[in-house]
């Protein structure tokens, strides 16, 4: 059993990071931080969680995570680039679900997200925690950089046709759908179910933060640098992503075989029948993403549609997933659970 | 007060249009049929309209829709086309409200549509009834094909940036995001909250039926055709549909300002400022087609943002918008219904 | 054309007036306050209602209310109070859509709500704006409180029981579901979608500020104190309220008369065949009440389903009924909106 | 290994059993029927098992249902009464999801369910299945009647207010509210989106069939009849069901600790601090029944709020608890998930 800190535990992906490790066979919660809720019992705030954990908030400085084999940060973006640190020097190994990480080029990372970065140095070391793409560098890892949720669902659906040389990179379109736990648990009113229920709209049209994180994985993977626009959409549901991309065909390829040769050993990338239209409800609480690729009436244009459960493979599955790398375990252990449908 | 009769009355474009018309100062409904349900008090069925209307249900052997002034299919497709006819002759004019007549080209709509066209010599002479395009003919028509709601929301969407030569027509994309009423209120499994609530999916990738439609209608403006990729997906609301479009720009042009001349007198297209992401629900329950253009990262990509509730510019309040023209009523007699926010 | 103000006109209530208003034969808007926001157009905030207005937020100063031939008060408790003397001493009429003046007994109001009363002669002054009781009174009125939501369906269900001396007095049962629009527009995070949707929950059922409204209610009709029990429950949808009440009944009445003689002259509320069961979406936009009365299995206990939308009945709908009463105009002026289904 | 067969696996009930022996220790699914789907793949009907089973759906005939060591009936009601005799004489043990079994008095089963009962002896055998309170015969069944969704939630909440002689019996009322998957997933036009969604209603005041059920269960436990009010309601949710429960006190107890001590050892119900509000999404895929008591304004009149997933506690899970009993499991086995909050 490995001992496991959460940094920031109030939020949607850290009680989802409960969730999974509750009935992980080799890790176990031991501190959970929020300086709000110190000494609150984390089951009052998540009903759910009672009869699964014991474990109270505490205040960071009490919480000895020091002593913690892995401790995740499951916080608002740039608290872990100013506490991995000491951390990693004290020999614990690090999992940022935030974006602290995620940005190679520091000078764009600091005008994406408005802040000066507190330590450029880790971001060298830092590994983007997709496993799909950096299995073998994860294993190695001091530091993951866990991805975001829409580039998650996205370079998934475009890693095949990259990697086939089967689509024009200049010119990318995704247009992705997500439900509304991934503007986290934040009260904010243009969330509130009367604003966002029975309702539907972009947002981020000109700019998102998502863009230069799925732009630098996908040239990554290229070898040079693709073309994107990005469009977000709000849902009016809970959880899910659904990503629908779009790019222009440039070599006659079996795409069904393309698709299904790249994920055939990937315990949790489902490539689905040729034909099919993958619902996000069939990943809820999974960690998975399923996958479908279409060329309309067969034209030059390949569609290929990707959904995740933004808050388990688009968070805090994937992160288990790569602490499970990290320490040696199953790929897949605690991480058996079997969506929820309906 | 113009008399009016409704065939086929149980369905959502039905009773949208019995809300409409419940309170339009020239139009009366007298007729509405219904062959399962003859006998039963409209408000019956539809609680919402207690109050507003005495309408029993008839067959349509009863409700002498020959001495109707208009009669509105609210019908399945295939249903207009066999009994258009005999009301044109008898001098009632005709608004179908399904897809009978939208297609010039029978073939093609044969082909689609599945079924042997009743009436071939009547779709020569059916206007198709989108009034920012086609108002003047349709003041002078006896027979409009109302269109789908996919493709009103992405013509007015796409209309401006090829009336002003400004994308290459050869790689359109629009996808589309819709409610489920479009579905129809017919029992299926899919449809049910149980299915479609809490999740989202595309469907009919590899072919929908509004996919003629909408490129007949573009390619008769830009005068020549287009190629267009066309995606629906289905979201857990019941109204609404969101159009999210793309195209390549090929000339300089202030986009804004071309989408503000295009509409400037139309009542019914609603330009929103620059930046702005239009919601679904700020058109919920009226004749409204609202609208926002983008050019993301100054890019080469235009990003159209494009709503209607679908039940209303969707289908029900163009039927009405065009039954005014006809009758050369106010365009928005009866139409001045405030959506409903929240 | 009347002139009307409104203080504090971004939350629900405030924009449900500003509906309704637009299309009022004889109210125009010419103020809306608000203090955070003055200088913002109203539609701006609120683009469901661009096109139907042009007003602008502007601070209480310069909002030019004592002008006004009437002011709503859409403000959170406690403002209305301050606020409306010197209104009503320039002659203006106000109409408070908060708490300020509904409770008769000054002492208990400051139980409940936790303040000191700051106009407790206004509170002898006001007119309890339930037009199906009070009618008269409110013609005549400088003062109207308007009825809470929960109160409103509450007590239309059980007058006419009340009133018959149909059923005992002491143990009323009002089992209340709401939509979430009920809890405003306010950023907090019980009301996310994420949190709120997909959910049921009772709330406050150790006491609720509705609680000694509706018992005021009852018993003033009563004659003596009655004896409630009103446990109000969180339901995940936008607008609407059921209240599903118990009682014991005393007396052999024949219920279904019993309501309908006692609604027959009320336009706004409407009694249902014998065996109905209202759904709240069949008032949603509407000012109107649904009302069923069953007595399952013939025993002695009789349920009543009453249905209101909250924003309108509830709130903003019957506020405007109330300023037609006032004003002397027909009582559904502006009011005769059908409500939206799907 | 014990091999299981599921009649009926297309329904919700037949789904959420494979969710749960998907991972169960001890349990492995040989055969799910469906005269319809046979020869389908499972996984092709509910893409959220892909990965989780191999299963196609069989005829009955095919199944080889007799070779297995329990067959749950996830049927409609009518199916298990004529087909269990033959498992059951095979050696089989036999769970019926369904209501065949679950009414001791065969004449008032016949009444409500309005057709002939095939198996009155049956009936005489049959063990209902809540272990809460028959664990010890569940233990020694062949033939067990699974419980009814809203008779497990009031059942439940009322059992230790009766067993403590708290109560007035006479006139207990169960106000239930109930997401759709309830109605199951059966094409019907009043389960759509398009009419559940964003609505509430109540349905069957006038009777509905777990009145009689929930009557039985109350009366046992009491030894004598109890008078019973029971009213449900449809919320626009896909999972729970809410229970709120109204009796008179008789007898001064202390709520909180009659609750607590009567489910001291109970794994799957969970009583809430005093105080507490339960929301149907803190069980959301979970076997758990949590409850809150309160007593409002100290007055006479209890309130108990009861929650449960329908599809686990009110169906599948339950199932699976009883067949845990049945075999010697843990009552726990397969059981541990933990609920998916948001």
């Amino acid at each position: 059993m490995i001992k496991v800190g959460i940094v920031g535990g109030t939020g949607y992906t850290g009680v989802e990071l409960l969730r999974l490790l509750a009935l992980h066979p080799h890790a176990k919660v031991c501190a959970v931080t929020s300086r709000k809720e110190a000494g609150m019992r984390v089951d009052a705030m998540y009903p759910s969680l009672r009869g699964y954990t014991d474990v109270v908030f505490s205040t960071p400085e009490d919480a000895g995570l020091g002593e913690c084999d892995v401790v995740f940060f499951a916080t608002p973006n740039g608290i872990a680039m100013g506490e991995a640190r000491a951390l990693l020097d004290a020999g614990v190994r690090v999992i940022d679900l935030a974006a602290d990480f995620r940005i190679g080029n520091v000078a764009e990372w600091e005008a994406w997200y408005g802040m000066r970065h507190a330590s450029p140095e880790l971001v060298a070391e830092a590994v983007y925690g997709l496993p799909e793409v950096n299995r073998e560098a994860i294993c190695g890892a001091r530091l993951v950089a866990n991805p975001g949720c829409y580039p998650t669902a996205v370079q998934l659906g475009f890693l095949p046709l990259i990697q086939s040389d089967a689509i024009a990179l200049d010119s990318l379109i995704a247009d992705c759908k997500s439900g509304v736990s991934g503007a986290g648990r934040k009260a904010e009113v243009s969330s509130l179910l009367a604003e966002a229920g029975d309702s539907f709209k972009a947002y981020g049209v000109a700019g998102h933060r998502h863009l230069p994180e799925i732009r630098q994985g996908l040239s990554r993977v290229a070898g040079e640098p693709v073309g994107l626009t990005f469009v977000p959409h709000l849902t009016p549901m809970i959880r899910g992503i659904h990503a629908t991309l779009y790019a222009r065909l440039v070599r006659d390829v079996d795409l069904q075989d393309v698709f299904e040769s790249r994920y055939a050993n990937e315990r949790f990338v489902d490539v689905l029948p040729a034909g099919s239209h993958p619902e996000t409800r069939s990943v809820r609480g999974g960690n998975l993403c399923r996958i479908a690729v279409h060329r309309p009436q067969g034209g030059d244009t390949v569609v290929v549609l990707s959904v995740i459960d933004n808050l388990v493979k688009g968070a805090a599955g994937q992160a288990v997933q790569n602490m499970n790398l990290m320490f040696g375990f199953a790929e897949d252990a605690g991480l058996g659970i079997v969506p929820l449908q309906p």
